[in-house]
């Protein structure tokens, strides 16, 4: 979200009047976490192998962990990229998903994913000195 | 995500061909807790009633509970309001806002948010019979 | 937990010192959603009601909702519960059981889950005057 | 959880019997993205550095990413380990904190959270061949 003054002005009012035509945030980072729910195994493995090919196929920036993939970018491909994750596993068959989201936005400056491990890393870096 | 012979086909082919041209699910149950971050005050009820004021300026079918907002439709339309939600409290001053989504969808059956309880309930009267 | 000065500066020394010593908080509220991989079918209303049943033997003050099941008590005793839902589901035959808990713990009040919901209500009231 | 056929007979006539009585899981992996409310800045990287100070010294296993952290060990060692990590940033002087928690818990294997990564990057590799 671009915070020069007129923007904002502008943002304000609509915040006020018409809050459903805001647009989404600019820039935000999401974390997710997928769970295909009656697979006839308690492995998804696969699963989420497929989720890393389409995140890969998108051009989006993102970072498998073992708890989740972070991804990050404008809010609205974020989250459509999420939702073709599920549509993706349902046209494979899975009939059931459940995920959680994590996901941040701010306005004070540009962050991604990589820079909130350094900022961490940074503060612990000055302990061992 | 319609199920029929025929869009099945068309989607799994997409799935494997092109899946960053996937449709989004077309319904969802979206729950989220959002949290400003650097507020003054350690009370974010504020913030929270104007979320459930933008919930109801939109039309959308929504239900609060002590842990978060409940809401449900297209995956697009859930979203992208989450998102405005972030929007409007940017707006209005809040440089960080953190949520936490958790989103389900299922192509077996149309499963609104009310009536995923009154499954479970109905399970429980039983044991007082 | 509590503020009185004295116990304030054993806690900071504490913190300081030795922090894997610290007591783990006195009063949270805990809202989770339990998720069984691996079963044979998409519907887990069968294994939320078993949860249900062991809340309600537990004696906590508890909620359901459509996204999960909140509960307010001390930090142990609220996470002992869930990871006994968890080995209950386990003892039944579910293999593996994903949760998504979100915990939150103030030291300014005590507040249950209920007066978190009034509280926004309250604001919203407002509106209609 | 063991799942030695005796151990199991006893657990499963637990589970019906005395619920409230079942240990938690021996393993879990836990995987918490803390937040700190009502802090003056937006910035939370002081409170994540305090975070993984409390891990180093407890001596688990962890992993620090961009969007939370991971550990693995026994359920009541994790959860224990998570509430420490509220109660050390209450003594520091944040009065309010929210955290999520994906926590997973299994009985076919043992899991650690680097397994899980390597089980996903094995399935990719193939796809390079």
């Amino acid at each position: 979200m671009d915070t020069s003054p007129q923007l904002r002005h502008v943002l304000t009012a609509m915040a006020d009047k018409e809050p459903t035509q805001l647009p989404t945030p600019s820039a935000c980072v999401a974390d997710f976490c997928l769970v295909p729910i009656g697979t006839p195994t308690a492995s998804v493995s696969a699963e989420i192998a497929d989720v890393q090919r389409l995140l890969k196929k998108s051009g989006i920036k993102y970072s498998m962990h073992s708890a989740g993939t972070t991804i990050e970018g404008p809010w609205t491909e974020c989250m459509t990229l999420i939702g073709q994750c599920h549509s993706l596993l349902h046209a494979n068959g899975v009939v059931r998903i459940q995920s959680d989201i994590r996901v941040g936005s701010r306005t004070d400056k540009r962050q991604g994913f990589e820079d909130k491990v350094k900022a961490v890393e940074d503060l612990l870096a000055k302990d061992e000195r």
